[in-house]
């Protein structure tokens, strides 16, 4: 079982998983992409008894081998679904029991094709997917946030080729979105306004860092990015929560974010990349810890990070968590804005 | 000149600096490890005149050219020494101008031996010249925090495979360190006891995370390591100021420190590494924040991080700031305490 652990002097969980490499030979050779071939990719069709149980898909009724998304148990999960949540001291140190979820999003039975090269009907039939996650495990109680990320590329993280998304539903919420939850709350409680709707209007009233936008969505580089070329994505109009999108909203999101992924990858020669979909944590379970009412419907704001791995974290990143970045955010977002990308 | 830039959401600095690629095309290719060959190394004995000037050195002085160690400026420094501290508003957001030090410390004349192949007396000449540089530097004002950091291997961050630590000195307290910081001082507040102490003190008493004990220093795996095999070191004996070391205890220093990276490069086959110094930050600049009494020569206590790089780090991480570490600690120290590592 893996188990939650937590450092007093950083303030920060770590998970310790055993169910991944452990002994010291098993990361003396650096583990590359696996599974590079149809033959043996256990995401392909054909190779369904390959994964784990399969928890959700988009499939043709009739022929359940003809599916466009699949959702299925992560193989070495991080997390573990079964059981309740225990917390004890060990010591001065404090631990809870791995109890979480870790679910594997296969995007589409082409290995081949990163997201971005799909139809947008299968971009959107992935947000759709996403959606429907998040609705199921916003039930169960245990948990406190649910994660939705993707790692494309080996420098990237990602062990498989064959496009998938990740899911981590945690309990705890992580720190980087606490963070962030505070700053939203504490705007909203300063000047009853998002503080996300406030950004969205300053950088669209500048313009120097936006890099597209349409009827529904913008995606800039962010005036204090970590990364070159980093991104974020979010709707125009006010929305805390994902998993509320209807349809329609998510076959806009679907284009709008195909067409930033695209010139993306034109810009950088197809780069590896992290996205990840920060959304509100469960309203009903914010609503219950004592002495807190949360204003989340109005101070928070989902939004998309993508991040292009061109950089490798260093030293200095680690001892200071203070991020050097070499390419002003404002050259990345005329990069972007002006290179010519593949359309249909 | 380089930026400082600082995100309300995630309430974080970031450096934007312009001195390093910055155009799409110089990503293209990931830059792997430079300078291979002694020929080429501007950090070999005889190329002096290819680094930017000297800063110190511990040479002899009738033939400065025979040095032990020699710091100079980073050659493509994130932060700039000239100028005065500005702050200012950009709409919502919050910049600096980037004012700090970044310095290269040249740890041995020898191309290719790692800081823990040297005689313990070489490592003991590279730890003075760490305490001669944070002296120096502790007498300028602009600077809240000097961070040294060694990146060793390619996947640690390191351009250049002759041996060298670096030095940033930044305007801001860097993120970590200031919540580690926080936790010592209330830590101090509550119970008039440094957290690291107690820390060591309950690590001495269960023994499974200890690494290597001596009479001055110990080193232990975290009970929360976000990294697998990763490493502290701190003194036994309660002490804030890495600076305030005497000869005698940087060479017992020394001897530990090359003890225990030696047995990790024995465990993990020569690993890519980082390692970084968290010592107090320079007390006369905390005890003149208004407001503020600093308690730090109790509650602080200096340590230094190893971190083996042996996994990559992905869109989980980078989205939550939460960490898996697939090898428990308690096995990581057994590995690390049993492993058989060649003394001198």
């Amino acid at each position: 079982m893996p188990e939650l652990r937590h450092d007093p002097v950083q303030r920060r969980w770590v998970i310790i998983s055993t169910e991944r490499a452990s002994r010291p030979q098993e990361f003396a050779v650096e583990r590359g992409q696996g599974a590079t071939d149809r033959d043996t990719c256990p995401f392909c069709p054909g190779h369904e008894e390959a994964t784990p149980p399969q928890i959700g898909a988009f499939a043709d009724p009739d022929n359940p081998s003809a599916w466009k998304v699949r959702v299925v148990a992560n193989k070495f999960p991080a997390l573990r679904i079964e059981g309740d949540l225990e917390r004890a001291a060990v010591g001065q140190y404090d631990r809870m029991n791995g109890v979480g979820a870790h679910e594997v999003i296969v995007e589409t039975p082409h290995h081949d094709k990163d997201l971005a090269d799909l139809p947008v009907e299968d971009v959107a039939a992935v947000l759709r997917m996403y959606r429907e996650r998040i609705i199921d495990l916003q039930r169960d109680m245990r948990f406190r946030y649910i994660l939705i990320f993707r790692n494309r590329g080996a420098a990237a993280g990602a062990s498989l080729e064959h496009p998938h998304s990740q899911l981590i539903a945690t309990p705890i919420t992580p720190r980087t979105v606490s963070v962030e939850l505070q700053s939203a709350r504490e705007h909203y409680a300063l000047k009853e306004r998002c503080i996300f709707c406030d950004i969205i209007a300053q950088e669209l009233g500048n313009q120097s860092r936006i890099v597209a936008k349409d009827a529904d969505y913008v995606t800039w580089c962010p005036y204090a990015s970590r990364f070159p070329f980093e991104m974020c994505v979010a709707p125009l109009r006010h929305d805390a929560d994902y998993a509320s999108l209807d349809d329609g909203r998510l076959f806009s999101l679907a284009r709008h974010l195909r067409e930033v992924i695209r010139r993306m990858k034109a810009s950088l020669n197809d780069p590896p990349y992290n996205f990840l979909l920060h959304t509100a944590p469960s309203y009903h379970l914010l609503n219950r810890r004592p002495g807190y009412w949360s204003t989340i419907e109005m101070d928070w704001h989902w939004h998309i990070e993508i991040l292009p791995r061109l950089v490798k974290t260093a030293g200095f990143e680690w001892g200071s968590g203070f991020y050097i970045n070499p390419t002003p955010p404002e050259d990345a977002a005329r990069f972007l804005r002006e290179v010519r990308f593949p359309a249909d």
